[in-house]
């Protein structure tokens, strides 16, 4: 508690003037020269800027990954290459939502969930049945929900003070609740957007089918609000729901990699990386164009410093985190085919906020080993080192062994503009995204300098 | 170590569900409702709106006043009284900047400094001096000084991890500047805006002048960077300063003070506070409306969980922080002169950002002893209780053998607004604002319980 005091106390002072270990001087260098560059956060503006709603198989995608692919080669990466795959896709086309209120309608600010099949061409019209969560609908009546448009309203618990554990608690009605009510005969469903903010921006995401589906959008908090009010006025009220969009068979896309050659294990791989793509109603700024952003910087920073990395420090922009995943685990095959030894594999997806830690998921020795480098970071801003979960993109690899950290900021912020239009440049704060790059590159110089 | 670690972990689960003492049941009710109430931000969104500009002496300060009176007596204060003095005070009118570029003049965005003179009615002309601080000044030949506008342009250090350090190493000259420019003969003084923004909003603040004053403005970081630019092209280049402001020989003002009696040492106060005034060019959202709004939500928390507080909570809503520290002054004056036995003051006044920590201005042992709740609010993001200075508006009171206490929130955006228009609403986070209440409200709760 002592050190850590201490630690606490060095933060408020500029540690350049009293530095006592090489590795102190090397962290310094590296926040000062994160705190001092701005291509970061012009790469975030170009994504942002330049490629909004960059979903897998968009053209979107593909300029944001060829963006990535020249600033690259301009830093002087060793290698830069795109790792193709095959997948299935999905394409959203429209989506409208409205209350059927007599002769007249009320417009829903709705997005549809992905992947929604398509309404007919003129919509769909259906009662609503409303329901607090996948136990409530599992409890009524299957009779009851044919031919419905299932309402699930359960809202985020605004107690939770982590907003990433309050999205959990309620997202499961959003990724599981359109394959239940399809199962039960359900028209259509209706998700009030997963979000701690009361506004009118509804939020997307994606939701698990099994072999039935049915269309499928979220509503915003405050539209979510109105539904339920109606509803308690009329329990026959109906709501119209027209979603177009397209299944595509197969289509090839692709991740990113782009290396910076060790100096000694060169065949030992640090990867780093972030999700390119982005839902298709928004920039997605913080969710990932920041992570992109920050594992790119980290290259720009070893490079500018010229440390000498004595593993392969390897950046993945992975493809397709949002809808199937289909980029993470591309690259796990393309790893397990290749025989390729990573060392470590690090994701940051949590949003480009102020650094509050980092997660490791490994065996309990390296957790203790990476944890003891806190010390060094808490003047950072890095309050703690633990045991947990790392990533979406980098988690396939955990059974081939390789031990996942993932990047932690402060999570008050990012559930109010998650997976919605209100995800933009001008949330980004560029001493967060700094400080963000800062942190991912002083702990994977140090993992790199001591091993494990 | 693995009791801090235990207790991140801790922060991933809702405590009510696991907590084992009363205290922890405690705090996780105070921050359940900290979370559910919109009083903290519906009185700041009235504060921002109704009342900018706030400084001593103006309407918009007693407005602000009369507000909280009219809310403490609502929440069931015990007493609330306005705790009047004199003071001397100033009142700014108007100002304009303007390079002089032969034939036509570029304006720049400036604010004066408080107290600055006012110039003549039709401003004043002069050639610049560029200097990058104070020490730079007193080593050049008065006589090169005498009848020029001073330009002090050193810029914020952004590196410094801590933005109220990286403040702290720049604004001396915006403090001091003027003082010494005045004593060598300088017609005038601009200086850059102490701010981490690189924008065109420009940032107001205090100077302390001796016996001689001089107009003194503010130009915003990307003036200040034209400025500079312009007079590399142009040595002998001048510069057009009309500043209008008033000095007032007396006026009335008030700190607002309201209690919550204790039920066991009623004559013990713990004060917990920020300040009503804001400079004439800003909102003050986070500087200190903020603090304001969570101080008055300390007691709202008390009332409405009904928490038998043993010692007397008083919260002051201090007046004049910003330009003569006129209200702390008064109030530590008061506090003397009726023997007031502070028991505890806590101010927060570091805007409404995600909290971090507490610093605390006492001797070690009673350092030592609060630092020990740290492990309890780690789960609410409370990452250290340590040593070190506390606040303006209660500094007064350590002469006192008052224990001092200063909430510490994430710093990264706060001067990027500081003292300038773009301190308003829309840079409040609701959950941010909300999590301050609450760790101030559980902190106190805790040392009240327990005293030290």
């Amino acid at each position: 508690m002592r050190t850590s005091l201490l630690l606490v106390l060095l933060a408020f002072f500029n540690l350049t003037s009293i530095s006592q270990n090489p590795d102190e001087t090397v962290v310094r260098q590296i926040f000062d020269n994160a705190l001092l560059n701005q291509d970061a956060y012009n790469n975030l503006t170009y994504l942002c800027k330049e490629t909004p709603g960059r979903l897998l198989g968009t053209e979107a995608s593909m300029q944001a990954i060829q963006y990535f692919e020249d600033y690259f080669h301009k830093l002087g990466a060793d290698t830069v290459f795109r790792q193709e795959f095959k997948t299935k896709a999905w394409k959203h086309i429209s989506t409208t939502v409205s209350i059927v209120d007599g002769e007249k309608e009320i417009p829903l600010r709705a997005v549809a969930l992905g992947p929604s099949p398509s309404t007919p061409e003129f919509g769909i019209a259906a009662e609503i049945l409303e329901v607090m969560g996948l136990d409530q609908l599992k409890a009524i009546d299957p009779e009851l929900v044919k031919g419905k448009i299932v309402f699930f309203n359960r809202p985020v618990d605004l107690t939770n003070i982590n907003t990433f554990r309050a999205y959990g608690g309620a997202v499961g009605q959003r990724a599981r609740g359109p394959a239940l009510a399809a199962s039960l005969g359900a028209a259509g469903v209706l998700v009030r957007s997963v979000t701690t903010k009361f506004d009118t921006v509804p939020h997307s995401g994606s939701t698990r089918f099994d072999s039935l589906r049915v269309p499928c959008a979220a509503i915003s908090f405050v539209d979510a609000d109105l539904l339920t009010q109606k509803l308690s006025l009329d329990k026959n009220l109906k709501v119209r729901m027209n979603i177009q969009a397209e299944d595509l068979e197969e289509i090839t896309s692709c991740n990113l990699i782009a290396d910076l050659r060790g100096n000694v294990y060169p065949d030992e791989y640090i990867v780093v990386g972030g999700h390119i793509d982005a839902w298709y109603n928004t920039p997605g700024a913080h969710d990932d164009g920041a992570g992109c952003a920050q594992s790119a910087d980290v290259m720009r920073i070893f490079k500018e410093l010229a440390i000498s990395n004595k593993r392969t420090i390897r950046v993945v922009l992975f493809m397709d985190e949002e809808l199937f995943q289909s980029g993470s685990r591309a690259f796990a095959q393309y790893c397990a085919d290749n025989n390729i030894s990573n060392f470590l594999a690090m994701e940051t997806d949590a949003g480009g906020f102020t650094p509050v830690g980092f997660m490791v998921d490994a065996d309990d020795p390296i957790v203790e080993n990476f944890a003891a480098y806190q010390e060094l970071l808490e003047p950072y801003g890095i309050y703690y080192i633990q045991k947990g979960g790392s990533g979406v993109d980098i988690d396939p690899l955990k059974k081939q062994g390789v031990p996942l950290i993932g990047y932690r900021t402060d999570s008050q912020r990012y559930m109010d503009i998650h997976h919605s239009a209100s995800d933009t440049m001008d949330k980004i704060n560029i001493r967060e995204l700094q400080l963000g790059s800062g942190c991912m590159a002083a702990l994977i110089y140090l993992i790199d300098n001591y091993g494990y």
